[in-house]
């Protein structure tokens, strides 16, 4: 089988090289931000290939040293600048143990782009300001090496369906922007008063959750968070309940949906709707996208129209977005 | 090989039915408090087999379906009063997939019993109020599970070293509960007043601090938590430290400890210790319990000695730890 053409040149190239029918487990390594992608990388593969794989943060990666770590596994590492100390540690260990790495970065030249088999490069708004297309994001290109490998493997070839689904997401999302804008801007007043806002979801919107709590409201806005994956909710957490307790809800469109159906009826059964911000993915124009993939590129949405409500918030309480930080950057450690 | 006769008779039996060497993917499914003790188990199987394995709660478990299960796997399912219904089913799910389910429970005459091809029993003190000794816990039941599955599928057999490291556990617990007083009493009276309590750890210890979160802070205290993995800590949650925020550090002895100690020397350089209550491993006096298994049963002394400080918290808050729900057991849902 070949590849589709508008692949991404850097996926197909590690792709091509690969012996896939070797790989016996993937790995998906990474730390904060770039760690949430692997949760929707691993929910498709789960969904599609009966190929074993696991999520670690990469200094835990290297610690843990999981035995089926050998010459069969493939390593795929994600560090927006390349410069992630323990990916790259990580990258040097999994090539140590004779495993395939691809690392996925925005520089070429960084240090895990160095420690790495493959390169695959991406883009992100966050570094140069200017607004990207979705199809060249970390996602798409984890999402294409995902469904190459599936279809290398000997499953179901849904490639050309992928990428035409990638193509369609940019102007799903700019649509999602105008959806949305009116929910942000009624609930940012009081969003932006809150110590607290928890973040829910399932399937394949969880690293999104994941990510806006620690990487946005934790580490850009030093509001407390956690994301409570909507299941876990009833076994725990949702005894912080009340009327006054700020929620962001994800509902996408992944078999997973009626667990997250089931967390909004019962946040707004004991909560307050003012304080319960609901994403329904339902109320999205997801024109293009195939309905197949439409559960996995719904969290990229809800990442991408989020950071807006995160910029009003910021605004709000006069706390810069990328600016304020208290270490981050800021002093060694 | 056979099992040591010290082994549970469940957990005996459960394995000797079983084809160990077809088994190609372990789960690992819960909710909840049952769930946090699958995140050790993992840990101690991915150190010492190339078994593949995947932690899901279980109605994720359900709804995502992953490939990988099917009648090559073996799923572990856990609940204490067996009554929990999305563990009941899931082992019905996993059933029909031809999957070999075993079910850890407490009441053999359960609705998961019922659905599951194995019962292992197990003890706790929250049922019965009657003390127990650890060496019958889920902990130790499951780590029996992997320990045998790692024998019998050709790894290295360590069940006779484990089960008297099990046996050891009780008596560290006790003298652990002596080592940890005065810090508890030292340190309650200002957590008592907090109204965010992070937790955080790695490894081993990683289940533990998830559930102390999830199921004493949040559920039965109605403390905002969440459980920081102690690297992740470095990507984004630590920009809400600072001299007033309440943490609980983890420092076990498996080989993330490293990773553990970073923590507490950030936490101790911009928060202020009286409010960074730390478990240190290395306090305990850990005599007969085998240095290679440590790692692996430091977390049930961390979570079995917390009760004692949860209580004490609860005491000055006045707020009941197993009577005070809003929801849970007290409404439908």
């Amino acid at each position: 089988m070949s590849l589709p053409s508008a692949f991404d040149a850097g996926v197909v190239a590690a792709l091509s090289a690969l012996d896939a029918k070797s790989v016996k487990h993937v790995f998906f390594i990474a730390c904060g931000g770039s760690l949430s992608i692997m949760h929707p990388a691993k929910f498709l593969l789960d969904q599609h290939a009966p190929l074993p794989s696991d999520i670690y943060n990469a200094a835990e990666f290297v610690a843990r040293a999981p035995r089926s770590l050998d010459r069969n596994a493939l390593v795929i590492f994600c560090s927006m600048t390349g410069t992630t100390k323990e990916t790259t540690a990580a990258a040097e260990f999994a090539r140590s143990k004779g495993a395939t790495a691809i690392g996925l970065t925005v520089e070429p030249a960084s240090p895990l782009a160095e420690a790495v088999d493959h390169v695959v490069g991406f883009e992100a708004p966050y570094t140069t300001g200017v607004p990207i297309d979705a199809k060249n994001s970390n996602y798409s290109r984890i999402y294409q090496i995902v469904m190459g490998l599936v279809a290398l493997t000997g499953g179901e070839d849904l490639t050309e369906t992928l990428i035409d689904s990638l193509v369609a997401l940019q102007p799903a999302i700019d649509r999602a922007h105008a959806t949305f804008a009116p929910m942000f801007e009624d609930y940012a007043p009081r969003f932006a008063k809150e110590d607290v806002v928890y973040t829910v979801a399932s399937g394949a919107s969880y690293g999104a959750a994941y990510s806006f709590a620690i990487c946005v409201l934790m580490e850009m806005q030093w509001i407390n968070s956690q994301a409570i994956h909507a299941n876990e909710f009833f076994h725990g957490p949702f005894e912080v309940l009340d009327k006054n307790r700020a929620f962001i809800l994800m509902k996408g469109l992944d078999s997973t949906r009626p667990l997250e159906q089931r967390a909004d009826e019962f946040l707004h059964r004991f909560g307050s709707a003012e304080n319960i911000l609901v994403l329904d993915a339902e109320k999205l124009d997801l024109s293009g996208i195939d309905p197949q993939f439409r559960g996995n590129v719904v969290p990229l949405i809800f990442f991408d129209t989020l950071w807006r409500f995160a910029y009003k918030i910021a605004d709000l309480r006069k706390h810069e977005m990328l600016e304020a930080r208290r270490y981050m950057k800021k002093i060694s450690y």
